[in-house]
């Protein structure tokens, strides 16, 4: 991966750009920090034509080792007004890898709606307006027919109108787009840029610099994961798997977060879905790869009473925001509303969300998902109702007057509660990117999650961890098979490249990372007050923990020592 | 004014409070400023139990002096997030002066609604039951023949639903509610703590400590301000008189601010509305006084073609924001819009900028004066619509996706383009309050409006200059008179407390004050990131200037030594 790709929507042109020294020891989400603050003005209009739509390659795609090949996707969120970088599996990274581009940097003022299309010959505009206005799958299942080959990257409706809870989609091995780099509305930058499709059409191997090294250790990490009793429960369940673990630690979000625990829980756990699946039989699988060689596939597929396909992956933070969160306890009601927010190409936690902030204001009963369909509909044809939705949780708080928003710097929360899971809460308050929870995500550690003494180092140690995962491409669940061996992630890293990293490089990476992204975000207007979570949950008890969280604003300032 | 009334809303408890020393020197937004950093979290919710809602007394008030018994409003807002002192006319301040109240402070979570009752017998809480949903002008009414010598302060249907443009309205000599604490949504504060009216009744002197030499002074202030020809221009024309000369200036906002000039400029102009006051005769007036005792007169009484009153007073702001605003070139229209504004409760900056934004968006076009009575019912009645226009400009442009949005700090611009009157611009970048033209107005100043180079200098200037008003009480159109004979005010802080301040008083208290409002901010999570305007701005040009707003972030930064 020895160049960028840059991409002027302006000018129409397209060059291949050596890859600057500064840059080459980092990929994901660390070169995303790295270049958007050198090439953004962090007070520029996140859709306006100074921003930059990043797609960013992490230092281990295209190697064929397994769980390597998440793309990052980043630029200035326009929910947030900061950093983002929005990660996903899907094949997008592994094909770009393989041309050799370590990242895509999209700029300028369009004309126009194109396509861009990536090949190993170069990076061509087409004419984008045959496919204008179609949904994910109907797009991607005409661009496979023109295209067999190609890993997609796509924005749907709600990113060409750029709703700001828009996110990027891209296609899994079986090409459909249901892989979105969600959050943060960067589907909406995107759109911005006026690039409805990237097509990327790329193969053969990636050079290694030293062959042999790298392929002994791929084997021994290969046969780690997959032996790793993390991965086989990943495996069988899957994300949804913590429905009933959050549910149990009164964290699993209830109608707009005003409970923990949700009645109807043992309905859309993961056990509830596995039993589905494995009867309804059809299309329906509880293992699925998002990602080529993945040997977890904590994927699955959800059919429906006739064993169609409804969605796939159904996932435990949707099952959260657009379950239990709105009080719907129906799996195929939730499956059907992440398909049509796939559909839409938008963030199933910034919906859910928003609308369980409108059901608190009324504008629907909890538990109505009729309603919920309604909404959906709503915001596909933009009416103010839906646009309001589709502005997030915060906006949606603002225009209802409610003040029990689910959101930190503008962006909603993932599906743990931070009165009874308080690391993530500090997650929620520190991350440069808002309340996302793959910032760093501490519900798994075997600590007592109540305890407010302990949180701040427990969710910088995550924090720092997912810089780990971000920085090279690889999948989270990776982490309890490989967490306590990195030494192999090192080599990897040397073979691949002929590198002599130390095992403090990962921290000194992990340091820096925050650091770039906290930068940026200080000089687009955050500071320490931003790092708090509201009143409506520092003083709301949740009353299945009978707490409220109370991580104190000291351990949160020292955390990070900002600015 | 020797003590604060604290208001609990919460305990139903209102109780007189000695003055501590480190305010008695301050008063007005001086005063607010002090009394939030000090009791109020900056980072606390708006619109939650721990916000305060202050009534603050000018130095001044209640004296008999002319022009001297302004209302400041503060607390945090709700709408930009900051600090917030909102100023008006009215006769709230001179009665509660009279009382000896410096400052009213409301704190705490009510449980009801309430009347609150404010007498030389005390403070009690009245049960507002059958004034709720009244709109201001039947509510004053009602109010007035029950507490028939009372001021009233009060908010409307917009303020009940904590919209956040809501303001707080205040009678006038004529007990009508058309004196509005417009900006900033504290009208959605006192909502929020279920206030729906303040029953003032004050009367007697105030004490004066030298009370020849404060008549003496008094008399040769009158004077001087009689004879002043600002005082003449502003009673024969009132504010209207910007109409023309920001015209000229080609910064009168015009359809959303894509131009600075208007081509009905014409017939929204202080000739053609004096002139058909004039012609209708019956109830107008063009020269009336909002707090009584004024020589000036700048308000005025606008009635319909039978001589009835439409609204009293129709200002500059107003005919800027909902007329060459939104392409509207009819007098009557705006003023039928800016009874209806008054009537609800809200700010007409805010709703007009918001309204213009959102036919940007096509919700309506230019120029359709019905559809802004639509989307003026659609707020009455709490619509999605309504309700999107009453949360400000700058949601309205997030929900509609229009990135030409006239606000800085999340609060609407002023009637002044801030390319056109560049020093103007400065002070919308760097106020505390967020784009408000009553801190710091320069378009006045012989000076290049376009010349970037001067523009911070002649704001920073006119910034401090405003906290002397904002802090006396004292009119901003006294300045014109005054302003060279600051030794008369002087004399008369020093006459009426036994003080004896030096002239320099007014630059220290002046920068104090701007710390103060900065300190609140930056805690509350602002740095100078906030002190810039958008590229709608920074990088649209204005046709009839051919300029964008070119004040160098350098003059900005140094301008206030942000932190």
């Amino acid at each position: 991966m020895d160049k960028f790709l840059r991409v002027d929507v302006g000018h129409l042109t397209a060059v291949h750009e050596p890859v600057a020294e500064k840059y080459r020891k980092v990929g994901g989400r660390s070169l995303i920090a790295k270049l958007l603050l050198d090439e953004v003005k962090p007070t520029c209009e996140p859709l306006g034509k100074h921003n930059r739509l990043i797609l960013a390659t992490g230092l281990l795609a295209g190697t064929g080792v397994s769980c390597a090949s998440r793309i990052s996707i980043g630029g200035k969120s326009p929910l947030t007004g900061g950093i983002k970088e929005s990660n996903s599996g899907g094949i997008s990274v592994d094909q770009l890898a393989r041309l050799g581009i370590k990242a895509v940097i999209i700029e300028g003022a369009p004309q126009d709606w194109h396509l861009l299309r990536i090949t190993s010959e170069g990076c061509s505009f087409l004419p984008a307006g045959e496919y204008l206005g179609m949904e994910t799958y109907a797009l991607c299942e005409a661009l496979l027919k023109r295209f067999p080959k190609a890993a997609i990257t796509c924005i749907g409706p709600a990113g060409e109108k750029q709703y700001l809870s828009a996110g990027v989609c891209h296609t899994d091995i079986d090409g459909k787009p249901g892989r979105l780099s969600a959050r943060g509305g960067l589907g909406a930058v995107m759109g911005a840029k006026k690039i409805k499709v990237i097509v990327i059409e790329g193969k053969g191997p990636v050079p290694l610099a030293d062959a042999e090294k790298f392929k002994e250790t791929r084997k021994a990490y290969t046969k780690l994961l997959m032996d790793a009793p993390s991965s086989k429960a990943y495996r069988d369940f899957g994300t949804a798997a913590m429905v009933q673990k959050v549910n149990a630690m009164g964290g699993l979000p209830t109608n707009n977060f005003s409970h923990g625990r949700f009645d109807r829980a043992d309905d859309i756990s993961a056990e509830a879905m596995v039993d589905r699946i494995q009867k309804r039989d059809g299309e329906g699988r509880t293992t699925h790869q998002c990602m080529p060689g993945c040997v977890i596939g904590c994927s699955n597929v959800y059919p429906d009473i006739h064993g169609k396909t409804i969605v796939s992956p159904l996932e435990y933070e949707t099952i959260g925001l657009l379950g239990s969160n709105l009080g719907i306890g129906d799996l195929d009601v939730i499956a059907k509303v992440a398909y049509l927010c796939n559909d839409m190409g938008i963030d199933t936690i910034e919906v859910g969300a928003a609308i369980g902030v409108a059901m608190e204001a009324g504008i629907a009963r909890f538990g109505d998902s009729e309603a919920v369909f309604r909404i959906l509909e709503e915001m596909k044809q933009g009416t103010v109702l839906g646009r309001v939705i589709a502005s997030g949780a915060m906006i949606t708080g603002k225009v209802f007057g409610v003040l029990n928003v689910p959101a930190v710097k503008g962006q909603a929360m993932a599906a743990y509660d931070p009165r009874a899971i308080k690391g993530l809460g500090v997650t929620y308050a520190t991350s440069a990117m808002g309340a996302d929870h793959t910032a760093g995500h501490t519900a798994r550690a075997p600590v007592d999650h109540l305890d407010p003494n302990i949180q701040a180092a427990l969710s910088l140690k995550a924090q720092k961890s997912m810089t780990i995962v971000d920085c090279t491409g690889l999948c989270v669940f990776t982490m309890g098979a490989i967490g306590a061996r990195l030494d192999l992630v090192l080599d990897l890293l040397n073979a691949r490249y002929g590198w002599d990293l130390d095992m403090g490089w990962f921290e000194r990476m992990g340091i820096e990372t925050l650091k770039d992204e906290y930068r940026f975000n200080e000089l687009a207007g955050f500071n320490r007050a931003h790092h708090r979570l509201s009143e409506a949950f520092t003083e709301r008890e949740l009353p299945e923990v009978k707490s409220v969280f109370d991580v104190s604003d000291e351990d949160i300032d020292k955390l990070l020592r900002y600015p």
